[in-house]
């Protein structure tokens, strides 16, 4: 735990850092909300020309009926799971064992809408149709994450997507979609967000993954869903009288990064190349799918820390603020590219990586 | 319904609302964050200074141990009533018919959490002593809310409230306040925020009423309760990655209001003096005891509004936006008073008043 902050100490003064676009600061929403005329009105408890245009382009980009703003994809999924769920009078959804309801919630989906959750897969690896086909038990709604971020960030081939959709539609399985990172899979798959989308009967993107936002998400669906939805979020305490800090800034900083993921994509190709050229260092994926993935050390955290602490202290790069414990006694850390890696200076990248490996392969 | 439009539309020409802190626009976060550095990190899923430090001084503020910030008071008081029953392992809670929880959340309490309501008093008057002591039922948790918001914003005296606090503590049932308006009844009752807060387990406030602030609340009491409301908070979908868009907003317009809460009580009281000199008019309370009140007009909605308009274009001056049918076939609306009232050209106001007295007196 105090080594983890000195990590994160040595990060935070390190004046290049790999992964994101910058500091979180307060800077975020100046920035968004500079150049907006002050008299704007304010959206008002989910009505009003900001937050229903919002909602529109947004239904549309998904290809969806209609669309939600949520201040949490936490609300927004959980809801999702719920009304898929009273439509069928079945309390039981599928998803993978690291899902983010599953892990991060505090078990929400449990104790707030007693939906029990069934676990496919194993959880180094993606739910695959043959997982989906021998589930013995009857549910709801499957759910799955694109791209699975807590193993590196994997995906699917379209084709295994195309199937398991295909299967659940036979069945009157709903498949719904913890997007949190769609935007930053459309180039890799080579297909619009719709067209993904398309696969789903329900959608949950985020703003402040790859879009770089301040906080805030979208459920999408057709219409009945949808107005479901906007119920649910109510009781959930989520229908605000103002959202318009986190959708003016979604909206802002979704026309800026959108179009940049094609870049991060490459970048985070380019980087992993660099990664796995060190000693003791993999990356998962290998070839990266999105603008993400975890770079795995093979030396205990403990060991490794001193080390990067060093690298950091000696090139400016921060390249992880923590370390985890993984599963072969070594350790690892995920890397989500953005706009911070166009202004990382290369040559001094190339000397931290270079570093890490000797000082890697000295340690083992 | 068309009819209410044209109301809202007229009062949104008016160039002088009487009511509020005028429009909510996004001028309001643009202000707000005007003097702030650019450079001041974000919360990060409820730590960090930004958070914490606000979290510490509305504790004090209050009179209690903890507080966390939330962005909606429905979530907040779900979750209040939620480990108050959890405490004392009874699913049952009691609070006034016109209570938030029970026309304004889509049952949340009852649709997440399986929480009873027993309902006390009559829906037009104030919960007493009586009430409570005559219930039937075994309750883990009472809500009082000062003021009482539907009924014109009523109080009951503090003695009352005395007597009620201690008779649920010799009874082990948590007494929580929706204090929603709670900063707006501080000079009426002559005690401290802290003092009022004394004779109550939890406390609940609200930043966007007489504070004026974009969104957000505080769930404040001992320390226990305040980590267990976080652990709900997140499974809510209410810990976000970053609130500080609300909390630097409320924290702002606190510091502003809350010393003027005084001066928007003497408002009330003297608009409400010249409403009710208004022929077919009474406020009530006719004495308000906040910044609040409601306005009751002797004629049905239909016949009211076309005056109203009237008056607002005649004078410019903005008294409502809608009307609702009152039980005695005749209508009101309700006037919190804010920064609005003091910008206001009292000889209009008069002149206007004047207008609705003669118009009404003439329509009976």
């Amino acid at each position: 735990m105090n080594d983890n902050k000195t990590l994160a100490e040595a990060f935070k003064q390190a004046t290049y850092p790999v992964g994101g676009h910058g500091k979180r600061t307060v800077r975020m929403i100046k920035e968004a909300f500079a150049e907006l005329d002050g008299s704007v009105p304010s959206d008002q408890y989910g009505k009003g020309e900001l937050i229903e245009d919002f909602q529109t382009r947004m239904a549309e980009h998904l290809g969806k009926e209609a669309a939600v703003f949520f201040p949490s994809g936490t609300m927004a999924q959980q809801i999702a799971m719920r009304i898929w769920c009273d439509a069928r009078g079945l309390k039981r959804v599928a998803y993978h064992p690291l899902c983010h309801l599953e892990i991060h919630e505090e078990d929400g989906l449990k104790m707030l809408h007693r939906i029990e959750s069934v676990l496919l897969a194993d959880k180094h690896r993606l739910i695959t149709l043959q997982d989906v086909a021998e589930m013995r038990e009857e549910i709801s709604c499957l759910l799955l994450e694109l791209p699975q971020r807590e193993i590196g960030g994997q995906l699917p081939a379209y084709g295994e997507l195309e199937a398991i959709s295909a299967w659940c539609r036979e069945r009157g399985i709903k498949l719904h979609l913890d997007g949190a990172r769609l935007f930053e899979i459309v180039p890799y798959y080579g297909k619009t967000a719709a067209e993904i989308c398309g696969l789903f009967d329900s959608v949950y993107v985020s703003f402040y993954k790859g879009v770089g936002g301040i906080a805030g998400a979208i459920l999408a669906g057709d219409e009945p869903f949808v107005q479901e939805s906007k119920v649910w979020k109510r009781r959930h305490g989520g229908d605000l009288i103002s959202l318009y800090p986190y959708i003016v800034s979604a909206d802002y900083y979704f026309k800026r990064r959108v179009p940049k993921m094609e870049q991060y994509y490459r970048d985070a190709q380019e980087l992993a190349v660099s990664f796995n050229e060190c000693a003791c260092v993999r990356t998962i994926p290998e070839v990266p799918v999105s603008n993400m993935f975890h770079v795995h050390i093979e030396l205990p955290k403990e060991k490794a820390e001193p080390l990067l602490i060093g690298i950091y202290e000696e090139t400016g790069i921060g390249i992880t603020h923590y370390l985890r414990d993984n599963d072969a006694g070594g350790c690892y850390f995920e890397l989500g590219l953005g706009d911070a890696y166009a202004a990382l200076p290369k040559d001094r990248l190339r000397t931290a990586l270079q570093m890490l490996s000797e000082k890697l392969g000295n340690a083992r």
